[in-house]
């Protein structure tokens, strides 16, 4: 990609920016809390290097919100009460919204239980499942997160499409600066991966996706017209199928062919570590693990091995301090909105 | 593969044999309870078409007890127990054993409590996972059930094995007369299947594993002394080591490069659906969903859409009726174990 595509700019900026274009009663129109919690979600993934769940889906939501597929003052309540399983729905509101508040009550009811589950219906899409995954940390619990998605990918033996690669993430505290968290779609790469290198003008590699047709391409246009491939074949079939039903069939939301539409349902869950055993041994363990790991002799290639999430860290931590590459044109976006908001501090100005 | 390597041979048969085999004091030494569950999780193997977790195990579990790595009596006990939460330790007994012991609290549990998760230490290979999380499906809930493997696998961008292709099961009910069910390594394919090749003389298929250089082989043999490759590259190395975290890590037994020595650690979990949804309207909504997998245009490549553990189904069904495709090699080792614990009834005389 050419470098004129992209600028790096203050993450700090481009948050005060998001949030503002999110608080904009004709754009976002969301209330204060709702729009912090949206922004935080997606600077939380730019800064992570996770580009496709970052500020490049702006523009996304508020044409959700403005064709009212996405509503600005949802009424989300919990449907289904069992102490530590609950049900919620999310009246069609922000994704993000809606998945931290039920992902807050996973981890308040773990408190309580040791172990909860949360299901969430009539949610929307809903960012990096790492993010809410990674909620459960402060609390010494082990973090889980999936959501279905749009239908993108076909089942193993099959032309149409007819499951999302749905994702899922999780979170494990540990006594590093960073937690091992993994976050992954259950297709060889992210939709938003699709995204990303169509904002760039990129092709993308060959084995990620299919065509209308069924065949293989390296065009991201076409490849969004066609299907992605489901990593591993069968198993990332079954996983995505698996994930859906724990997402979409358990909370009675949409599943299957019914993401043909907008809508996705989604589960969390956390796990408190204390009791199972003593939260310092635990990470003392983590700790050795991890060891053993970055000890491990490189490949021929160079580099060395990583912990899952710590490449990620590594990102926040360079890109909190040298600024978050953007592409020109999402910054173009940004600064529309940002102009229509009457912000004074707009990609422009920086 | 020649057809004179393969004998059909009747599952009740087998069944019988293997049972005696494990009952027999020199050899097996089990229990009578013992034996029986050991021998049906590897016959349910065999009938799903699952053999590297079937009958061609039975040599490496007698070998194991005759070596003391397996105990013939362990004190199988509950070391931590938090109602919805419980830790226990197999003291190094035969894993099916310990596993189902498992499984079957985490079940209780999850009747009381509507969640519930079993860590389980100091166990051995346990066999398919699917067994043990398809026996949360007669109470209606979700099962969960994964283990540590030895290490086989070299992390992404490592040269050493460091982590097992750690698999794991989830099983869901449905109104069909098979459930859903998904086990799955996180290797490209199954360490097993590698043995299943060695037994059946047959080559491996490129991209399954690397030769102790970290080069591609299709040797099975060279194969095994060297690693499998991650499903997904670092998606399934990633996995993995989650895995281990849930089994190893958090139930303080073998991890990492501890499971260098034999020795596994194992997760079971099992979540209620009722309360969630009516148990009647969650299976109509798999109903539904399972009616529109089957719908789905086959590729060109004919055939059609299967739902996981649907090929599983389909293989028991088929094998209960015309009988188990078995190598002879392995006949010819049950036969001499059946001699030695003087069973009238083994492979020469079927």
């Amino acid at each position: 990609m050419a470098e004129s595509n992209i600028r790096t700019v203050d993450a700090g900026k481009l948050r005060e920016c998001v949030e503002g274009i999110f608080l904009y009663p004709d754009l976002g129109g969301l209330s204060g809390l709702d729009a912090k919690t949206v922004t935080d979600t997606l600077i939380e993934a730019d800064l992570r290097g996770v580009h496709s769940h970052g500020v490049m889906r702006v523009e996304t939501y508020i044409n959700a919100i403005a064709k009212g597929d996405i509503k600005r003052n949802p009424n989300i309540e919990i449907v289904a009460d069992l102490g530590s399983r609950a049900l919620m729905d999310g009246d069609r509101g922000m994704g993000q919204v809606s998945a931290y508040r039920a992902m807050t009550l996973a981890i308040e009811r773990a408190k309580e239980h040791g172990v909860a589950t949360v299901g969430l219906r009539k949610s929307r899409h809903c960012g990096a499942m790492a993010y809410f995954a990674m909620m459960a940390l402060p609390h010494d619990m082990v973090g889980f997160a999936t959501t279905n998605a749009g239908i993108n990918m076909a089942p193993t033996g099959g032309k149409t499409k007819l499951v999302g690669n749905n994702p899922f993430a999780i979170a494990i505290p540990t006594n590093r600066e960073w937690p091992m968290v993994l976050d992954m779609a259950t297709s060889v790469a992210a939709g938003g991966k699709l995204d990303v290198a169509i904002s760039k003008g990129e092709k993308i590699p060959l084995g990620w996706a299919l065509d209308k047709d069924g065949k293989p391409t390296d065009n991201p246009i076409v490849a969004r017209q066609g299907s992605l491939i489901p990593v591993g074949g069968p198993k990332g079939y079954g996983m995505a199928v698996m994930l859906d039903v724990l997402c979409g069939v358990l909370a009675g939301g949409r599943f299957g062919a019914g993401l043909g539409a907008p809508g996705s349902s989604q589960f969390f869950m956390a796990i408190k570590i204390e009791g199972i055993s003593p939260v310092s041994e635990f990470k003392a363990r983590m700790d050795e693990l991890i060891d053993q790991l970055h000890a491990c002799e490189p490949t021929d290639l160079g580099g060395r091995v990583y912990v899952p999430g710590e490449i990620e860290w590594n990102n926040t931590q360079h890109r909190l301090k040298h600024g978050v590459p953007i592409p020109v044109t999402i910054l173009n976006q940004l600064e529309d909105y940002a102009k229509q908001a009457g912000l004074v501090s707009r990609p422009s100005t920086w």
